[in-house]
């Protein structure tokens, strides 16, 4: 049996945390397994570049290629605000992303049914909430050129980024949606802005022409990305998976997070392309939240989204769906038993720190 | 005294329903008003094409260029889904945005008290909630080039789309949000992605140096655009005027809009600059919510949004400030005798048409 590698990148703020929960979870499957997993850890973001001035270093870079997957916990906060562009914590991140070729980034919107009142909209409209965002990750006005800030004298500066999406890159993202979609709901819902820009007229050709070819058997709508977050408003449950480019999918999918009242307990996988010859994909998975400077430190974060992303990993990375299954349900027990950090925190549930999170998920796993 | 030139494009779909109830109040307003209301009226989008193939004719836009203001109703519609990219329906409207230089769209979000339960959010959540945004509107990935498909040959095209500010835009659109904050609670929030795009680091420097050198009288904060999104869904009262871009206006005011619940009610103003000598502005005033195909020549369809625009051309096109505070009262004492339109209805509330609404409004007027 092949060892299945880890690497860990906790990053800044609330991430090594976060980060330390997921670490008592591996270390108690690889005591029951057989095989287990292999861990290593690098560092990125602030972290990074207080260590050696780059968001990640190359050294990192090579072992998160080389890694069955990536483990990531959060970037930045205010003590890197003023860093230059090129090496904001951000660009570890976003070098991830482009160099292990992660396009699709898979973020699910659950409504954990104990936490429906914590939701800002009406708990009818949110409960049994269960959408799929799948967000294009490696192109788009992220990544394209000319992005830059000209000196055009007088004063006057001009600010350029480039949105560009190739049919392929399109075609492959369309792809994962609606293999996605005929194991949940078969429904798939596009958007994109093609009343004014040329990218969604060629987004809107290619998911009608991949659907059309490959996957006529899923429902395909599509949506003007601004009704579309309108609608995730109005009406999130009438959406199974939703999918769009790398800015919407930003927008989107943290309004759709926002919805669940689960923002702290999000997960997220961001998957490459299978290798041709083993079949594997390259993939880190992260949580939907932020890095929290204001609460970093004090053992009071929710880790739930970094251990969900770590099913996440177990589900997608080395389809050990039973232990998935497992991990989720022993997060939904939790809750129920009303034990919350404070972000989740509700009347008559009784209030934990982070490591005891841990914990008490641990002891349900 | 100069007569107040008005120029109308009622638009597809429920835009000429809208539109014949403000017509109702023009003519009251001229019987009653020394001075008055001179009308013409326009083709635009879709019943624009079909007259003579383009989405406004070029004499239709003379005129448009030569109003005090335009009132504008609606586009678009299935009928023309399959025309030309360059004479589809929106590009009438934005069209007129540009050629008119209308860079200031304004859009408020309220949640008239009659109506904080229709909201999906929790009552309390929206109850009183007052929030403007202030859109750049003649800018960003909407106009910049370049913006095409281009074939790649081998089947694979590319789609383009180019986001560029200027210092000079950005700072105007700045301007614009600072002196409303200050008839208003004197916060202006800002929102782009500086964190992935140049031109949100440029656009975050000029407000901050504008803000800087002649508002700082105002409070600031600065905000990531996704980061936004989210806060307007979980505690929009935090706001009270949000600056951002042309994209990211249009989805954060489409989510304000709904989190509302009183889309079919929501005006909106896009305004150019003061003429050097005149003082005046370009103006044109529009429903936030669309064309409704679906209910179009029903007389069933809110007019409520079309009349509020009205309003707000009072107020800043024509400086008559009591005429468009009685306007919105009357729109406020019909909904709180429950009088509705079917997208607002309510429980033991009378439902109207949309003719009805109208008629009620002005009788309160
Ligand atoms: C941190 C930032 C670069 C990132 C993004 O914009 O993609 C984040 O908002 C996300 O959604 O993962
Ligand atoms: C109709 C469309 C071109 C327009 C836009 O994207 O600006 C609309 O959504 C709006 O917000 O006014």
């Amino acid at each position: 049996m092949t060892a299945r590698n880890l690497f860990l990148l906790p990053g800044d703020g609330i991430g090594p945390e976060a980060m330390a929960e997921v670490r008592k979870i591996i270390a108690h499957m690889n005591a029951e397994m057989a095989g287990g997993f292999t861990t290593d850890e690098g560092l990125v973001g602030g972290s990074a570049y207080d260590a050696h001035g780059a968001a990640i270093s190359d050294a990192d870079m090579v072992k998160a290629m080389a890694a069955d997957a990536v483990l990531f916990g959060a970037v930045g906060g205010p003590k890197w605000d003023d860093v230059p562009y090129e090496v904001r914590p951000e660009a570890g991140l976003l070098r991830l992303r482009k160099d292990m070729e992660l396009f699709a980034n898979l973020r699910p919107a659950i409504c954990y049914p104990a936490l429906a009142n914590a939701s800002s909209l009406k708990a009818e409209l949110v409960e049994g909430l269960d959408i799929l965002i799948v967000r294009e990750l490696t192109g788009g006005v992220y990544f394209g050129e000319p992005k830059e800030i000209i000196d055009l004298g007088n004063g006057q500066k001009r600010g350029i980024d480039t949105q560009v999406y190739d049919t392929y890159e399109i075609e492959r993202i369309a792809g994962v949606a609606f293999e996605l979609a005929r194991t949940r709901q078969n429904r798939v819902c596009s958007m994109e802005k093609r009343n004014v820009m040329k990218s969604g007229v060629l987004w809107n050709q290619v998911v009608t022409a991949t659907h059309k070819a490959k996957y006529s058997d899923v429902q395909l709508e599509h949506m003007l990305a601004d009704a579309g977050g309108m609608q995730l408003v109005r009406a999130p449950k009438q959406f199974d998976v939703i999918v769009t480019d790398n800015l919407f999918g930003d927008m989107l999918s943290d309004v759709a997070a926002m919805l669940t009242g689960s923002l702290g307990m999000l997960p997220s996988a961001s998957l490459g392309a299978p290798d041709a010859k083993t079949g594997k994909r390259k993939a880190l998975y992260e949580p939907v939240h932020g890095s929290a400077p204001d609460i970093a430190g004090k053992g009071i974060a929710n880790p739930i989204a970094m251990i969900a992303s770590f099913a996440m990993c177990l589900r997608y990375s080395f389809n050990l769906v039973k232990e998935a299954d497992n991990l989720e349900k022993a997060i939904a027990n939790v809750l129920d038993k009303g034990i919350r950090t404070g972000d989740i925190m509700a009347e008559g549930a009784r209030k934990v720190g982070t490591a005891e999170m841990g914990d008490a998920i641990l002891a349900e796993f």
